[in-house]
């Protein structure tokens, strides 16, 4: 038994693992925990100059990635329940709950989108479902790739450890998270707020829920909405 | 005079240059478009055992990064005009707005996150600016990081060449990108939209924008929002 499968198709494999080769995600790369393919899309080119762009139709900058070689790419990857994902701007905005849901999966194949984008018919044709990490422009999907699987992994059983349930981290609360601190008790003259040294459980815990929903409040008003209406709290009484 | 100078602050220096080492942004450290400088946290321990971290003051999970540590790394980069930056999930969200904006600086100084967060006062006494490059957990901000100087280093001047204006990519008009399409004219029964192929440039160009608007209707409610009232569009119009 295999843990979760990550196949990424680029034209830059020499760019994985990178970042997840250290820290946790490579630790759970040597334990087995979940396992990394690259598949180079130019090898699925047929011409002998190993094409895999052409030019817009209809005019513009840039090169388009070819549907024949992608979707030829595609179907080199076995046939399985993965859920097939394509990094693009253009795609739904990522989010801790599709990370959770990713993390449920066997594993992912992702295609990573470079040039002006990828031709139409092959996201149609092979049903692949458009990723954004966030409303920015990347020189690649590559980096996106990582920053979905790096968030994934971080989820799988056994990578983390005992720290793994975040279940007090922003996104999983639905708030931000509140503000940490630790020793030296003065630094600069500054102290720890009183609260947190004080040894009433019960205080902390309010104290850090407020400043989690002043947070909040403060700087992702949108958020805020949602949690807010999530609970059912009455606006007026706010 | 050198370019666009960037250093990270991190616990992982090897993570870097990573994926940055590549492709365009490789090409542009290569040229001195841009330069990367890392500097090791851990350097700055001055305990026996060189802890960065300590448990959080309340109680709770994982480890928080020490103000004086990280104070001193961050007071062992020069003092100059760049932007300070904490990644993190509680910060301001990127957009391609802050990226033209963080493009025109002299550089960029990134602190990484890790464990349960950095110290509140480090944040507050060295006035970092908290930025999120989207609403799920990673396991550290150093691919964070990486996100933010690929989205800057291609908007360099030099570092993507022609196609640098980017102008008609997602975020830049405010609309998400529309369809692309290349050759093979046929694929798997599907052909390029007729229009594309006529020859015709303001049909083309129509036929774009309409694609543009339908696309970002049906995806990103709030961007369709966002752009439609700063075109000051009667709603009720539509």
């Amino acid at each position: 038994m295999t843990g979760f499968s990550a196949t990424v198709l680029t034209l830059y494999p020499e760019m994985f693992p990178g970042p997840l080769g250290a820290s946790l995600s490579g630790k759970g790369l040597e334990k087995g925990i979940w396992s990394l393919e690259t598949v180079q899309i130019r090898d699925f080119a047929t011409d002998r100059h190993r094409s895999v762009d052409d030019t817009p139709a209809g005019g513009g900058p840039g090169m388009v990635l070819r549907a024949d070689v992608v979707g030829r790419a595609l179907d080199s990857v076995a046939a399985d329940d993965r859920p097939r994902l394509l990094m693009s701007p253009r795609g739904r905005p990522l989010d801790q709950g599709r990370v959770r849901e990713l993390a449920q999966a066997p594993g992912v194949v992702i295609l990573c989108g470079r040039f002006e984008g990828v031709d139409e018919r092959v996201i149609e044709g092979r049903g692949l479902s458009e990723v954004s990490i966030g409303d920015y422009v990347l020189s690649g999907g590559e980096i996106a790739a990582t920053v979905v699987l790096d968030a994934i992994v971080r989820l799988l059983p056994g990578v983390m450890g005992k720290v793994s349930s975040g279940s007090e981290e922003s996104f999983e609360t639905g708030l931000l998270e509140y503000p940490h601190y630790t020793r030296p008790q003065v630094w600069e003259g500054r102290t720890i707020p009183e609260v947190l040294t004080s040894g009433d459980h019960g205080a902390v815990a309010r104290w850090r829920h407020e400043r989690a929903e002043e947070i909040t409040r403060e700087r992702r008003p949108d958020l805020w909405r949602a949690w807010r209406d999530a609970r059912g709290t009455d606006p007026a009484r706010k």
